[in-house]
């Protein structure tokens, strides 16, 4: 266990082909036995609990001593109910039903043959994230439940508590009869490591970075291989002039409040100008005494005379903060076009009691979850029912929105015949 | 209409710039306006078949002068008959479900949320293929009938025939009202629009390349946009110990001299080496009587005198001729082992009788399309049911096998509420 490794592109090169070998073998695993190797990860994680936190406070030391702030250092610290808490996510995703395998629409065709899909694996997943080592043994789950191996690397203050962690996921897959090359930590904080990752399209199927948007930016502007990302949450709540007031100001409160740092908390509110009178001073009211700031546009401000004026900017920030932007817009059609232009198609909600503007609204919103009524808080992994989340994807291709096992899946089709020729 | 532009890369920017725009007004259009473009385009090609074989006419002229081969003229003709086929297409896609909008999964959550999945387009495809013309309205139609916008560059030897249908597209998707530059044709001959058109992730959502491997690995190696490609046909059969003769006679027959230029076309048998003799002689006999040349293992050689020795780079070719790779293995793991080596993960059928041999079969080959007693000629869009076809995919990421129109789509999350807030 040494964070310096001589020669990166051999020793990387070495981890691709490693994976892809263990890949195989996963792909081939059974259900029970995928289940048995998260419940042995879970087991030896919870009698390595000193030990975790013995490496766990090496890494702490090290980040004290080079003046992390004390977020990061929350961020990094594996306390004992945060080792629970990654005992418990294993043994969730043991008991999740298993996606590979799965057969669907299997049909006859007039030529007698049957055709249908079966799901299977993507292969090699690449995950890249930063300070949070749970984010270890998460990944290390979801991959090896989706039958994928993967190649994993941490943020390079959470060092010794990666690989403290990854020792009990090798223990487990070990005794459950699973290569152990199935999960791979990188054994080197050499930012050459990534670098080498994200280029290696014979051996790593796709990448999933997870962390700050510079991270993911530069990722995808340098990888050779597919990327599952997602960039910014600019989320949108348009109150419709056919709005339930009561409904506006608890979804729009709760989507602005419930927690001001996540990727679907609301960033932009957007209010029919038929409307705006009647429901913005409770809102206003409501908002500004839990500390939110308002930065309106013109009319905004003449109602709210707390607000702040927006500039062009505020209706492209992710505040991630208690900032709300508002803009009243004269109907549909100009909520629609702000958010068509202005939203980084992450989630957005209409609240409305119109039937036809929302199905108009839900059609044509381009972003990866549409609401009616509800608060964007909502578009969450779990709360979609998926049991698991490794991220949120603002892509189009391949996984959209929160992505789960199914996420980190393709399927094949499989074709049944009795001799049967083409004519 | 002309074959030089002076500026390409300015030219390029307004063509994606265009498609972006128009792409917007496509994917809220109903499916009843895109199947009206559809029969516009239609009717418009029946109306100006004589310029169309005028134009056509240019191009044969030019291509004869420059020394096309007499395979790539024919294939760059619009006969009578072909134009009837390009316009029977436009019908026939006009007819099939529009993918788009469709809701599945829809489904109330426990805190009293509805969740599902709403089918949408994926935004601009780009299209770049080589010398047959009918391409030209069969990609345009997809892409419309799936609500996307298109960019096609087709071969500079088809230049003049694909500007002609280019002019009955925009033609039929003005009469519809939809924009005309929803289907844009590349005006150029220049290959430096092809350098443009694969690094603009600002304008095309996704490439596909159509045409041989050496255009489809220079396109996926340079694109900047995802790329969904299809490299090689390596197809196996693998005739298990427990197959029925006849079947397999009939199927191996079948899969590989049906059509000798087809990528589902079969290019190597694996025989299990308990029923090499029972089956080699009589399929030697007719595949030799049909002029297939046999290049077999040391085995297979025996069993069959006419059989030339194979290479071992045989094991990697993609014939697209009337040649087959003969390899007697052991059973069904080596059969395995050797097409997870040697195989381009296109098709493979395996030809037997033993229940628990086609289940392992079935799961554990890893290619886009796996069969049990069936030809491989069978992997193909029409045959699966899909409607049409805008080509097969090799790769794992978003579309794998046969891809239709919802190869050319993606899914939201919709959220339905009622005031819904999380807690």
């Amino acid at each position: 266990m040494s964070e310096t490794i001589l020669d990166i592109s051999k020793y990387m090169n070495s981890v691709g082909q490693q994976a892809r070998t263990a890949s195989r073998a996963l792909a081939r695993a059974s259900t029970a036995t995928k289940n048995s190797a998260l419940i042995a990860i879970a087991t030896d994680l919870d009698n390595n609990r000193e030990q975790l936190i013995t490496e766990n406070r090496k890494d702490l030391a090290a980040g004290a001593a080079k003046g992390l702030d004390a977020a990061l250092l929350d961020r990094l610290e594996l306390t004992p109910a945060r080792i629970d808490s990654m005992i418990e996510g294993l043994q969730q995703i043991a008991a999740l039903p298993d996606p590979i395998g799965e057969i669907t629409n299997l049909k006859y065709r007039p030529t007698g043959i049957q055709v249908g899909n079966m799901r299977v694996p993507l292969g090699v997943i690449g995950i890249i994230y930063e300070s949070r080592p749970n984010v270890t043994a998460d990944a290390a789950a979801l991959c090896l439940k989706s039958g994928n191996a993967c190649v994993l690397r941490g943020g390079s203050e959470a060092f010794h508590s990666n690989q403290a962690i990854a020792a009990s996921v090798r223990c487990g897959l070990e005794q459950a009869g699973l290569p152990a090359d199935a999960v791979q930590v990188i054994a080197t904080t050499d930012r050459a490591a990534v670098g080498a990752l994200i280029t290696m399209p014979d051996y790593i199927d796709v990448i999933i970075p997870r962390g700050g948007k510079s991270l993911i930016e530069r990722i995808s502007s340098e990888a050779r291989v597919p990327v599952i990302k997602h960039l910014d949450g600019i989320c949108h709540i348009y109150i419709d002039d056919d709005a339930d007031i009561e409904k506006a100001l608890q979804v729009t409160f709760n989507s602005k409040t419930q927690r001001y740092g996540t990727c679907n908390t609301l960033e932009t509110l957007l209010v029919a100008e038929e409307i705006a009178e009647s429901v913005l001073p409770e809102l206003g009211g409501m908002l500004h005494e839990k500390g939110v700031e308002i930065r309106g546009c013109a009319t905004t401000c003449s109602i709210l005379p707390k607000a702040v004026a927006a500039t062009e900017e505020d209706w492209d920030t992710e505040y991630l903060a208690p900032i709300l932007a508002v803009r009243i817009v004269k109907d549909l059609d100009e909520a629609i076009d702000h958010i068509n232009r202005h939203s980084s198609q992450h989630t957005e909600s209409i609240i409305t009691e119109n039937y036809s503007k929302a199905r108009c609204f839900l059609r044509e919103v381009d972003s990866s979850s549409v609401m009616v009524n509800a608060s964007t808080r909502f578009a969450d992994g779990f709360e979609y029912g998926l049991g698991a989340e490794i991220g949120i994807s603002t892509d189009k291709f391949h996984a959209r929105g929160p992505v789960g096992l199914e996420g980190l899946t393709s399927v094949k089709y499989i074709v049944l015949g009795d001799g049967h020729i083409r004519k």
